[in-house]
C-alpha cells in the first residue's frame, strides 16, 4: 500500500505571475510540487508555455496538462465570442463579475487537482486565487476555498480512510498584486517567464490594455519593480 | 438579464439504468432536462450511445457529451489497465473501495454540471449515485452530495447574485437496486437502452460478470423484472 506523502502539493499553475508566485511559495513550505495546467480553449494559449517554463524554473517534481472542453458551454470572453474589454479604469475592474469569468472554473481545476491528489497521495493543492483584484470572481473569495476543502475530505479515498487530510491553500488571498509582485521576487520567480494578458497577440506580446494587463502594471509600479514584459 | 429558470435542471447521464432513473424523476417533477455525458476514455464507450437514446426517449431538451482526460492521472480499472474484477460476491462488492473507483470522479462530473447550470441557469443538478449498493465509493454518500451543493452556491455568479440557489438532488441515494429497477419500469424507462456493463464485448453485449452486470442481475432479480439486456 502507498502511503501518503505529507509534503506533496498539487500546484495549478496558468502561468501567469499569481500561480507562479504560488507554486514558489509552495517550494518555499518545503512541498513537493505537481503542477497542473489545463488546456481549456482559452484565447491566449501562450500560458501554456509560460506554465511548463515557469514549473522547470521553479523545480516542479513534473507538470501535467489536462485538456478539458470548457468551451462545450460558452458564457466567457476568455473562452467563446464575447470581445476582452480593454481599457477599463480599476474601480470598473473591481466591480461586478467580469465578462472574462469562466463559469465553474476554479470549481472543475480544483476537481482535477483533487483526482491528482488522490492518485500521487498529495495532502495539499495550491491555487493562486486573490480575494483583493478580482473581488468580482465568486470563486476567488475565501468561503469559497473552505468549502471547496471540506467537500474534497468528503470525496475522496484517502478521505473515507482516514489516511490524509487534504488542505487547500490560497496563499495569495489577501494579497494585493504589489504584494504578490514584491513576493515573487522575493522567491526568486523568474518574472520573465510568466504570462498575464487575456487577449495577447501573436507572437504572445500583452495587449496592455486587457483588465490583466492593467492589474499587472499598476503591480509592478506599486511595487517599484520593473516588468520585463512590459513595452520598452 | 436573463432571469433564472426555476425549472431547469442538468442531470448527469452516463446510459446506465441509475442514471436514466434519475432522469426520468426528474421529469416526473416537471424539470426541463438538460442532460451531460462524459466521454473521458472510459473501457465501456457504448454508455455514450446508450446515454444518447435515452436522453431522447425521456424527452431531454438537450444533451451534450464533454471530452475530459481522466486517463491523465490513471488509477482505476475504468481507465487504465487494472483489470476489471469479474465473479466478486456480493459481499465483496459490497466491502472498500472498488479498482473501478475513478478518483475524484463524481467531483468532477458534479462541477461540469455546475458549469452547465450556470450558463443555462438552471436551478437543479441530478446525479443517479447510490449509497447502498455502491458503499464503497466516498463520493457516493449523502455528506459528499450535501458538500458539493454548499460549495457549489459559494462558487457561482448566480450564488452571489442571490438570483438562484442550486439544488443537487441525488433521487436514488437510499434506493435498493431492486427498487430502482421498480421505479424505471414505473416511470416508463426503455430498460433496453440502458446499459451498465463495465466490461461490455465489442458488440456492447453485457459480461454478466463485472459488479455492474452482477448488481444489475440482483436488482432486476430482487425486483421480479426481465432484463432485457440479459442473455436468453
Amino acid at each position: 500500500m502507498n502511503l501518503p506523502s505529507p509534503n506533496r502539493a498539487i500546484c495549478l499553475l496558468s502561468g501567469g505571475l499569481d500561480s507562479a508566485t504560488s507554486l514558489a511559495i509552495a517550494r518555499q513550505e518545503g512541498y513537493e510540487c505537481y503542477c497542473l495546467s489545463f488546456d481549456y480553449g482559452q484565447r491566449h494559449r501562450i500560458e501554456l508555455q509560460a506554465a511548463a517554463r515557469v514549473a522547470e524554473q521553479l523545480g516542479a517534481i513534473e507538470h501535467r496538462t489536462v485538456q478539458i472542453d470548457l468551451r462545450a458551454f460558452g458564457g466567457s470572453a476568455l473562452t467563446g465570442d464575447i470581445d476582452v474589454p480593454k481599457q477599463r479604469s480599476e474601480s470598473a475592474i473591481g466591480s461586478g463579475i467580469p465578462v472574462t469569468y469562466v463559469p465553474a472554473r476554479n470549481t472543475i481545476f480544483l476537481s482535477f487537482a483533487l483526482a491528482y491528489a488522490e492518485v500521487v497521495q498529495a495532502s495539499a493543492v495550491f491555487i493562486g486565487v486573490n480575494a483583493i483584484d478580482y473581488s468580482g470572481y465568486p470563486d476567488c473569495r475565501p468561503e469559497f476555498i473552505r468549502a471547496f476543502e471540506t467537500m474534497a475530505n468528503l470525496a475522496t479515498k484517502t478521505g473515507v480512510e482516514g489516511t490524509t487530510h487534504l488542505t487547500v491553500h490560497a496563499p495569495l488571498m489577501k494579497l494585493t498584486k504589489a504584494d504578490i509582485v514584491r513576493k515573487a521576487v522575493e522567491l526568486g520567480v523568474e518574472l520573465r517567464f510568466t504570462h498575464s494578458c487575456y487577449d495577447p497577440g501573436a507572437d504572445g506580446t500583452p495587449c496592455g490594455a486587457c483588465d490583466a494587463c492593467i492589474l499587472r502594471q499598476k503591480g509592478f509600479e506599486d511595487a517599484g519593480v520593473a516588468d520585463p514584459l512590459a513595452a520598452p
